[in-house]
């Protein structure tokens, strides 16, 4: 195990985290909130020390890392930055039981968006940046960005790619370009774009720009932590309609942008994965809005409820603009599956992704003609290529894994004693990094009645589900077992 | 598409079903319930007709069937069987709604024991018998039992394969002996002697031999449906903890019964499904047994409860000698995931079977060491053999359907707005083929509020839970879409 290669890793990982305070302490110093800026002051510089002796210790790291090192070093470095990142919360007091910070934190970077704050609007402005802006760090990923703007030698190119793989959600990853380093800056670029344009529209709407900017990260990264207590609810129907297509912009895989910017049409508007994503929303939206059109005053205004209630569980943001705990059990019902759907790979969602769905049903339907057809050859095509069987193998491994998870987890948290529907929408939603969930921990409550073993449950589920479970089941059981020398 | 050689099939098997009419018919006359004897009379008279007529038909039917011939054959006549067989609860008026008759026999042959009958001691003993009846013969098969009795030529080895593939449960069948015949009659053999052992048990118990009887065909087939409303609660507790042994004696593979009798010890010992199949029963009876000691006078008591529920839920049986709704949430979410898990492969019981989570475990851990080991060659052992990779897949594969279903089906049945833990558990537990599931379907309870529509969801889940989804896909889907012919 080259330890020394990881911790070269982390040195840039943690000066980026600390650089990216420094809003946030801007905004404490504007509002004269001293306290909690004395808290960044401490916390960057607690990080700067961290960094700087971990840089001295592994500068002369030795050359050669393997895939091992990579799953390692994507799940340890986001443990880091979550223990770091949490910091800011307890030393300013504002939360200050630890367990309880790194809940909203780890919850902030894998862009879950639940919260165990009962009153989010006793937060000071800085604190509130620094809680959204997690999400849109942890949305397009900490590690992605330090390949897209550190120098990468050539020989560190399957590295770059482990853990590239490691981090970004979906069963493969398109190379948009045949380098590394360039393809992530290329999703960042068109992630600070659509951020922008969603900012601005939002701006249109006369939101202030702080609720404006929040806003936007939790969009763009599919977060879902709001600045007030009631969610969006509180915003103008424009505002919410914006949000409600960004939502399902930021939930479509960025390679499709990608394809548009180079003037591929034909093969975007022929994304299976797309297709299915487009289909489920609608679908499921219409079903609502039939179910629910008794509740509100129109039926425009039901769709336009259901829409977005619709688009945040899918794209796995979690914003409400109603509390759906109060809507017919059929709608819950669909709610609670599409927790499991999950927005595009390569987006910002988190969820099996459709384009798992994809593979999962193909896959299905091959074993129905192997059945039927013994002798005859079967292969798996998407989009028109063949997918390789360690692709198809990996996904269907990859829900096995899944099911293993919440079945645990469920059983874990249940402990505690509440009612079965909250506890297996807690564990659904944070698993696939959503947000609210039913009853309980439903869009008008939140998770701060968990006992500290259920949130450290809880938070091992937010990562492994943004981690896509793998880094985390080898840094949990590869490491306790001594599998990983 | 050989419809005449699936018609030849057809023939002994509504045959068989209109000779095990008989004693059901015989309770009737000796009890002098004539007007359930008449239906009796009824149905076997028509049976015989249709059987009679197919016979005539499909004397001489072409050479040659494959693989799919086999599924559309298993598929088929268990829909054609249940039909006939619902037709004595009809014509009796003792259940004259034809879907809730239809569920009631679907639920007996698919050995899942739920039931829409609201007070069972309603029901005459002649058909009371034969309800707790489909289960035996359900519980190991009605084709198997064909295989066993009827003369098959060598020619059709490969046909009788595909037959007891599709409906014997688990990931793969294990040839006890090279004749699929001899195999077929073996299993059969020990299932009588199992089940006369099991009955011999009761009766010394002092129990009624009508209800001994009725309880170990209910037993024996993993069934569960009761004679009485309260299920076992008000039986002794020697005849309680005869059914907790025998529930768990059913639920293993009988291959492991056959091996014990040529002495095969150490393979038996070894058995890694086994293994899983007990520690898992172990581990959640003791912690329910923990979590439930306040409801109970005694910890003894508590235990004794605690392992009857978990082996009826385990092994999909679905007797109950306690309201397990009023039990804290712990053990309701423990019982949830043990409705996932089911009993061995190769056993009467439903479910995923233990032997499949060991090969999807075992895929996982694959899966990881690939990830950590690009290079190495990786392949799966079960009790020492290495699996073929085409059973892996189509286990992973399985799962997929599985998960598949269990959400459609819940989103369908949530239509008739009932509460989301009460559909959720009514669904696992009729595709699980359990009976009884949480709430408004918990063991005090029955299906009758469902919607004639989500009975016939509940149906088709039941079968397909039955017969291990793929005839019942092929039947429904691939029928549809042309795809057999």
């Amino acid at each position: 195990m080259n330890f020394k290669m990881i911790g070269r890793i982390f040195a840039p990982i943690l000066a980026v985290e600390a650089a990216f305070m420094l809003p946030a302490l801007l905004i404490c110093l504007v509002d004269g909130d001293l306290h909690a800026a004395y808290s960044f002051v401490c916390t960057i510089a607690i990080i700067a020390v961290t960094a700087a002796g971990l840089w001295a210790w592994c500068r002369k790291a030795p050359k050669g890392f393997r895939a091992r090192e990579g799953l390692i070093c994507v799940g340890s470095s986001w443990v880091l930055v979550s223990l770091f990142g949490c910091l800011p919360f307890v030393l300013s007091g504002q939360i200050p039981n630890f367990i309880d910070a790194l809940f909203e934190i780890v919850s902030g970077f894998t862009t879950t968006g639940a919260s165990i704050v009962p009153q989010v609007e006793n937060l000071s402005r800085g604190i509130l940046y620094w809680r959204s802006f997690s999400h849109w760090l942890g949305g397009m990923g900490i590690l992605v960005f330090i390949l897209a703007i550190v120098p990468v030698s050539r020989r560190s190119g399957g590295f770059t790619l482990h853990l590239l793989r490691a981090e970004s959600p979906g069963p493969n990853v398109v190379k948009l370009v045949p380098h590394m380093k360039k393809t992530a800056a290329i999703l960042y670029l068109l992630y600070i774009l659509l951020t922008l344009i969603n900012f601005l529209f939002l701006l249109f709407g006369k939101m202030p720009w702080f609720d404006a900017l929040c806003t936007t990260f939790g969009t763009a990264g599919t977060g879902g932590f709001g600045i007030k207590s009631d969610s969006m609810a509180g915003y103008s129907p424009y505002i919410q309609n914006v949000c409600t297509v960004f939502m399902m912009l930021f939930g479509v895989n960025f390679s499709c942008y990608y394809l548009l910017l180079i003037r591929q049409f034909r093969s975007v508007l022929k994304d299976e994965e797309l297709r299915l994503y487009l289909m489920i929303l609608l679908g499921s939206t219409l079903l609502i809005t039939w179910n629910i059109c008794d509740y509100y005053t129109n039926l425009g205004e039901a769709f336009r409820q259901a829409a977005f209630q619709v688009s945040s569980i899918m794209t796995t943001t979690g914003f409400a603009t109603t509390d759906f705990n109060q809507w017919p059990n059929f709608s819950k019902s669909i709610l609670l599956c599409l927790m499991f759907a999950g927005a595009c790979s390569g987006s910002t969602g988190g969820g099996i992704k459709c384009g798992r769905i994809v593979l999962l049903l193909k896959s299905l339907r091959r074993s129905i003609q192997k059945l039927l057809h013994p002798q005859a050859v079967h292969v798996v095509r998407m989009n028109r290529q063949v997918i390789d069987e360690n692709i198809l193998e990996s996904t269907n491994v990859y829900l096995a894994a899944y099911v293993l998870i919440v079945i645990s987890s469920f059983i874990l948290i249940s402990i505690d004693g509440f009612s079965l529907t909250t506890n297996f929408s807690a564990v659904l939603s944070c698993f696939n990094n959503i947000g609210p969930g039913l009853e309980l921990v439903g869009p008008a409550s939140n998770y701060a009645s968990y006992s500290a073993f259920s949130k450290f449950v809880l938070i091992v589920d937010m990562l492994a589900g943004r981690l896509e479970i793998y880094p985390i089941l080898v840094l949990f059981f590869g490491a306790a077992r001594g599998r990983i020398e």
